[in-house]
């Protein structure tokens, strides 16, 4: 299945994917939301969904897509997960994986606006794979760490690059402004997305190809990284692991490249969609 | 007002303190939680419990505590407030105030057990002040500030120093473990508390003391950390800002002293009330 959510932001809609055509499926009744995961919910929604085939109604094409999860209890990250990457921002390869989180008021829609946050000037981009966790995940086994997944959804990791790396601390400071984490188009079950680790993913600035990079360049494969985090902390039905950037980060140039307003940001993933940005400056409401 | 919350852990009813005396407001309707706080529920709850003067039903004190909150959308934290905690620590005075982030999955309340999590051998003990937000705050001005606070708790930032420090990055790794957040006894309005800035703080182990310290001694004050901490991520009502620990944590002892199961933690804040931990050994359920 592959499940969206659209509408007003804060007040979004549920529904499905079907042969590329969008349904609307308000009527199964609740969010796509920890009870949601955590009730069985994709299989409930399965149902609702064969029992309602042809009935229904599908969602205008100019409806806004919000993200396709509703806000999770937390936005888990990993950093340095491809060796290009760990490379180009001059990080050693990492014995572990590195673990940051990100403040989940920073959840936006796929194709909503980037607000460049007031006193930035290094704002980033980073395509990711990112898992949705479908059961509480405490102390799980590598080898069964495949039964704790939702799905899967493409997110651009923004990243404000002096925040994160020179105010003194830690990483977190440089994720989690609003709007720095643009998650979808939709919610992917694994069964639609074959082998997750031979996936292409890019992202382009303003038509210019800035990131392509393959799953298949994973230092810390997907099952060993929800056994890893959940070593640290238990993970909740619907919240989120993002898996690592590839290289091509506006830090990586030289001299690094960051974002100004105006700037169209695009990415995608094998089997998960595209999603598009524009950058915007901050401005009091 | 002092706010509790009682019983079963994931199922607690919400209650007041008056004269040192605890009682339910069930009857209020809805939990200590974030549609709370935004929907002026301090004030609120007020009027109800002057309405309902004399008719309050008393709380058991053999009744659990809860956290006196219920789960917030983040629990974020201020590392190095301290000039005597940098000092033992081997860190540097900050420059600006260091964030960090703990899994809201770690909340427990007051007197809950602290599990030692699996292969820890480094758990130690951080008496702070913790700050609930009272309402949506971005980008918040230092002179601002005292009006975006709900009030103030008692917290335990436990933290786990071989994952925090050791492990390949960042602090958010060993500070989010289950029950690595003892919360209470109770949330106090500022109202109840006088000066927060001339607050004294202690913690013992075992009955012998480790930490003393004030508030007195904050490197960054309340209303800039939440100035600070706004520029970065926007805090949702209910939300928790957790000031920092003064000097006498495990890691600074030559050679430091860990947690190890059967110890027992107790702790206080001037106003805010004081709370007991024992140490347990994980165990697979």
């Amino acid at each position: 299945m592959k499940l969206i959510r659209y509408g007003q932001a804060g007040k979004e809609k549920t529904g499905v994917i079907i042969n590329d055509v969008k349904y609307d499926t308000s009527a199964f009744g609740g969010d796509y939301n920890e009870q949601f995961f955590e009730d069985n919910g994709l299989q409930r929604l399965e149902e609702f969904v064969k029992a309602n085939e042809g009935k229904l109604a599908p969602v205008n094409d100019s409806e806004r897509l919000g993200s396709p999860i509703a806000r999770p209890s937390k936005i888990v990250c990993i950093g340095l997960n491809y060796a290009d990457h760990a490379h180009e921002t001059n990080a050693t390869i990492p014995s572990e994986p590195v673990i940051f989180m990100k403040s989940t008021t920073s959840l936006v829609g796929p194709n909503d606006n980037i607000i460049i946050p007031k006193n930035s000037v290094k704002t980033d981009w980073e395509v990711e794979l990112a898992i949705v966790i479908g059961k509480k995940a405490s102390y799980v086994e590598e080898a069964e760490a495949n039964d704790y997944i939702a799905g899967y959804v493409l997110h651009n990791d923004v990243s404000e690059r002096e925040f994160q790396l020179e105010r003194n601390g830690t990483w977190d400071k440089g994720k989690g402004c609003d709007t720095f984490a643009p998650l979808g188009p939709f919610l992917a079950t694994p069964d639609e997305l074959g082998d997750v680790d031979n996936l292409k993913l890019w992202l382009t600035v303003n038509g210019q190809p800035m990131q392509n990079g393959t799953t298949a360049n994973f230092i810390f494969k997907i099952p060993y990284l929800i056994h890893y985090v959940s070593q640290f902390m238990t993970l909740l039905p619907g919240d989120i692991i993002s898996t690592g950037t590839p290289a091509g980060v506006g830090l990586g140039f030289k001299p690094p490249v960051y974002l100004k307003p105006g700037d169209v940001v695009e990415l995608g993933i094998d089997g998960l969609g595209t999603s598009k940005q524009t950058l915007v400056a901050y401005a009091k409401n």
